[in-house]
């Protein structure tokens, strides 16, 4: 007997978490298991409140175009479920419309809320099979090789620094000499270790990466920025938004407040340049690209894109062919030369709700740089380029029809 | 009897304007009256010290690349020649090596120097034609329908907040409801109006624009961010780096100053979300592209890369079929549908040295947003997707030997 199948997205968003939902709906309409596919408006708020995309009531030219826009085409939320009288008013919900099937999309968060719905379901005797589908720029969640969504964010990361450290270059004859990118990342430095990607092909990249993972070190940060400018001409520095001090303090929140006093946070290129400022004599540029860094579909990975699509499409073959209660689509790397994977499930119970940090032995301890073997990890997820639709000079999105 | 030619680049750059070094260079090569190409390394200052480029000995492969190559391939400079002994200097360099053809791309001040130079030269009787070559990301140049470099700024202003807009709508119900772009542009707005682009074709866009041109009104700002979030559930906003206030001060300088107590310039997304965080509740994120607007190559308009190159190769043939001493390449604009435009050359006397700022019929006044007419002037300028070269995932630029 058929069963109905909810798919709802949470937490931030990267540039190909819509490809994962073109995945599910696509193979869910495929499925002789599932019947109706719905799809939450703002993640687990819309569950709540019974607010949903029926997707087979969409037109399939926006289907199709879900596949080129960034964002979370259907809403996605910051809502944890914690209360009992949430739960339970959750399943009243999959119980009234008969969902079967329960797609969560989402990061460390979103696995963990997705586990909670999986054993409360077991307890409640509700059949019910979970599935976590992961996404996150950040590439911090553990049970997966990498997370859809980090290699479109690495290349944007990459690509921009790549583009801005050749700006720099052409500038620091008699202007601007340092150029700091601040980056998302707030415990774990897997982007900012992905702009070392852009000087592969001995092409001109960034010389210091700042990672949550080593204390920042002043002294050393200050040695390393005059004597590559001194060398090369320039200096271009990549920096997590989430460095910290080697008190452990964040050092956004250590030094730096805004006019009416506030600390302010995520601002730690502004930071970076005081400091430089302060002791050097040297003209510097802070870029914050903030939302572009993972929005920015235009320049997504095609690879990240085809995998954040698949692990979608296996999500529904897992939902309908497996029988434990809570399992999530993990990523298995084979093999770098060629590049190879596979999809398997991880129950989700085996998913520590732990963050994935860049391990110490990329990074080479007090050069502020990673060694040869994160290009190996990275690369693979990079390589070529997502397709977009273009229409009059400008991307065009899905615009999708509540009933 | 041949003689030699001269190209170098000056001030901020734009991610096309290798495209007119392309130009000048591949139109050069083929011109019976040029001998000999040079470009010189970091614009004026590698003329006075001899140090160039000689672009008959570059690996064709290269030249190609210049094409696909952001930043300024030679080096740019800030260097404005001021003393009698610079210019002795200068033509004493342009002597030695018989240089017949100088050509100078950049902006406002470039022109003002090509001028001098075209001027100096005549009263020393020493045969030179001077040809200046537009280019700005700001748009602000005199004497242009538009500027190289403006179209190709415009499309990725108008991409990123179309792409940040969607991902501020997913996060909206229950986190991030304001998203500010600061974007370039300190005395003109025209890359801040670009960004009206993105809401064409009924896409959600910014629906606050500020401009250098309309004296900053907090009052109304804050209506219409609450408006906005209260009507749409969100509010995006662009806002150029100058905008001042109503006593002609930049907001930026008016209240905002780092933790040493510095002004610092160039911060106005950060000191618009402080008034916001100062009078509403609402959850903000700030964004400032910084160099990326004006050096990612990768999402060049095909329009913008296409007439970059053309008026380099019209540089040459004016600078060898004309004999007013200094001129600069206009692009004339015929007709909007379809899109026409034709070159010419206008004398450098009868370029002022002004700002260009967005016209006041582009602006609704006190609304914070542009008028449709200014579509009819931008859209065609931001059409197509200029080409890429791909390597390995990331862009392959070009790698020129110096001799």
């Amino acid at each position: 007997m058929k069963r109905n199948a909810l798919y709802a997205q949470s937490g931030g968003v990267t540039s190909v978490i819509n490809a994962s939902a073109y995945g599910v709906v696509s193979e869910a309409f495929k499925s002789p298991e599932i019947d109706r596919v719905f799809a939450a408006v703002n993640g687990i708020n819309g569950v709540m409140t019974e607010s949903w995309y029926d997707m087979g009531n969409q037109d399939p030219v926006q289907i199709s175009r879900i596949l080129y826009t960034p964002g979370a085409v259907f809403g996605s939320c910051r809502k944890k479920l914690t209360k009992n009288e949430e739960f339970e008013r959750l399943f009243r919900v999959l119980d009234t419309h008969d969902i079967g099937f329960f797609f969560y999309n989402g990061g460390n968060d979103s696995m963990d809320t997705a586990l909670k719905v999986a054993l409360i379901a077991q307890d409640l005797g509700y059949p019910l099979q979970v599935v976590g589908i992961p996404k996150t720029v950040d590439n911090d969640l553990e049970g997966t090789d990498h997370c859809p969504g980090y290699g479109s964010a690495a290349k944007y990361t990459a690509t921009s620094i790549m583009e801005a450290t050749r700006d720099v270059i052409s500038m620091s004859a008699d202007s601007t000499q340092v150029f700091i990118m601040e980056s998302m990342g707030r415990h774990a430095g897997w982007l900012t270790a992905s702009a070392s990607l852009a000087s592969l092909s001995g092409n001109p990249g960034p010389q210091i990466l700042l990672f949550p993972e080593e204390p920042f070190d002043q002294e050393r940060f200050l040695e390393k920025v005059e004597s590559s400018v001194i060398k090369d001409g320039y200096c271009s520095i990549v920096a997590s938004e989430g460095i910290k001090c080697k008190d452990g303090q964040f050092l956004s929140a250590s030094s730096h407040q805004d006019a009416f006093g506030n600390v302010q946070l995520g601002k730690v290129g502004y930071v970076l340049e005081t400091i430089i400022n302060t002791h050097l004599s040297r003209k510097i540029h802070v870029c914050v690209p903030d939302y572009l860094q993972r929005s920015s579909r235009h320049l997504s990975s095609y690879i990240d894109w085809k995998e954040a699509i698949e692990v979608g499409q296996a999500a529904v073959t897992f939902a309908t062919t497996q029988r434990c209660p809570g399992i999530m689509v993990s990523i298995n790397r084979i093999q770098n030369h060629p590049y190879q994977k596979t999809y398997t499930s991880t129950p989700l119970d085996q998913i520590a709700n732990n963050t994935k940090t860049l391990p110490v032995e990329y990074i080479i301890p007090g050069e502020m740089m990673v060694r040869p073997a994160f290009f190996d990890y990275a690369l693979p997820l990079i390589q070529g380029e997502a397709p977009n639709l273009w229409v009059e000079g400008l991307p065009a999105h899905a615009s999708l029809a509540r009933d």
